[in-house]
């Protein structure tokens, strides 16, 4: 890699400076990237949130850096025989600046691991709770490094939930610690504002983009409680573990939807997963 | 030092593993302690805020461990002959754990650097902006890696500012972007309440607790905009830099107070700053 402005941190030297500002200020963002059969799911969407995200905090990562990162990374899982899994790529300021004030030219960190994929749940549904930390849409849905928020509901978590879900400061429901959430209603799905989200995923980017096209209208409305008592359904998704339908929240029993069924098949037709 | 559940980064090996949690999502706590002469300043305070943002993230940091610390600074301190400056702490979860959720038993990472002490404005006052990056209190005014909104804040500060006050979500005056604010009116003091401030400082802290038996009272009420242009001066206090007066914000001139002179005196007397 001859890029000189960006230091490149891969698995075999798994090592950054202590002074990196990801470090310090949590000053950068990442991505998660599922490959499956050697195919990147959903990558022009990862790739367009991470570039909108670092215009958001300044960070010079463009298209020509990000096409590098992927030959290299094309090259490496070859090399190791690596055709399913988890991608991760963090993307810091580097180090330097003035305290908080970031450098006027930073040195840019990328950081790049690979990992299996999750326990994967089956179809049949999953047990949620509701976490007492509540989230804040601060930096305008970008995957950003201050995950905090995240951290803290995930502690949360008894062993057989499979996700939190959070509240914003109003009370409404607005996410999962790491998935995004549609309920389903009698005229389709329904998903908080993306104004308000913590983290914009990119399978919901995506779903929103598919669904109404194959019949399915989705609008983005406030989630009061009530609402998601009298709903019909409620789905989690990331471009991880793809679409996984809530059969509980705490000791509220949720009901299956058909439709469930039918937004998997087309996920899966459309992205792959 | 013999503690087998931390890993201690010293400048002379200034690197962690890229999988830190600190730096995945900015999970822990750092402290800026200023030396003067040997002496640190406010040590007691910063030890007492770290302790509690350790309990509030679940954090197996103790009194023990602060201590084996402090034994270890002085060490180096004095091997180097380094008697002034600024200390920063770091102390993070570590790595581990499945995505955001922390592992039981986590294994802390202590990070320790020395620092020259930053340009200080003489007495005369400094100029400051306002700042269109908003604050939120999310983390109990605890000093989190989580500081991208100090970050943004930080990035719009033209070079001849000292400093970038903060609204919070409601537009209320609460900090700056590395110090906290008093308000001077009639009656003596005024700070935005504690649970509005997303770091609530140490250097905050021990005014408050010093001046009302001083004879200044001290009082924590939220500010409003017209509060602050009716106001008889403002100052910017942290740790590190002590107590500096702000004559402009923005295009807006402050008077200046007789009794920042005094307050200045009286912590000078009590705190060393």
């Amino acid at each position: 890699m001859i890029r000189r402005s960006v230091d490149w941190v891969w698995p075999e030297n798994f090592r950054v400076g202590a002074a990196d500002r990801g470090l310090a200020y949590g000053d950068g963002l990442f991505e998660t990237l599922r490959l499956i059969d050697s195919q990147p799911i959903l990558l022009e969407l990862h790739f367009k949130r991470l570039l909108a995200g670092a215009r958001h905090l300044g960070l010079a990562c463009d298209r020509q850096l990000l096409a590098q990162w992927w030959q290299e990374l094309v090259r490496r899982l070859r090399a190791q025989g690596l055709d399913n899994g988890v991608v991760k790529l963090i993307l810091t300021r580097g180090s330097g600046g003035r305290g908080y004030r970031p450098p006027a030219s930073p040195r840019l960190t990328v950081i790049t691991s690979f990992h299996p994929v999750p326990p994967l749940p089956g179809d049949g549904g999953v047990a949620t709770v509701l976490c007492r930390t509540r989230m804040h849409a601060t930096m305008g849905g970008f995957k950003t490094l201050n995950r905090l928020e995240q951290v803290q509901a995930s502690a949360e978590l008894p062993a057989d939930a499979y996700e939190g879900l959070m509240l914003d400061h109003a009370g409404r429901l607005t996410e999962g610690t790491r998935t995004n959430l549609f309920l389903i209603d009698e005229q389709g799905l329904v998903s908080p504002p993306t104004a308000s989200l913590a983290v914009n995923g990119v399978m919901r980017t995506a779903l929103m983009q598919l669904l109404p096209s194959a019949g399915i209208p989705v609008r983005e409305q406030c989630l009061q409680w009530d609402r998601v008592r009298r709903g019909r359904g409620l789905i989690l998704v990331n471009s991880v573990s793809g679409i996984v339908e809530v059969r509980r929240i705490g000791c509220l029993e949720l009901p299956s939807d058909s439709r469930v069924a039918t937004i998997r098949r087309l996920s899966k037709q459309a992205f792959g997963l």
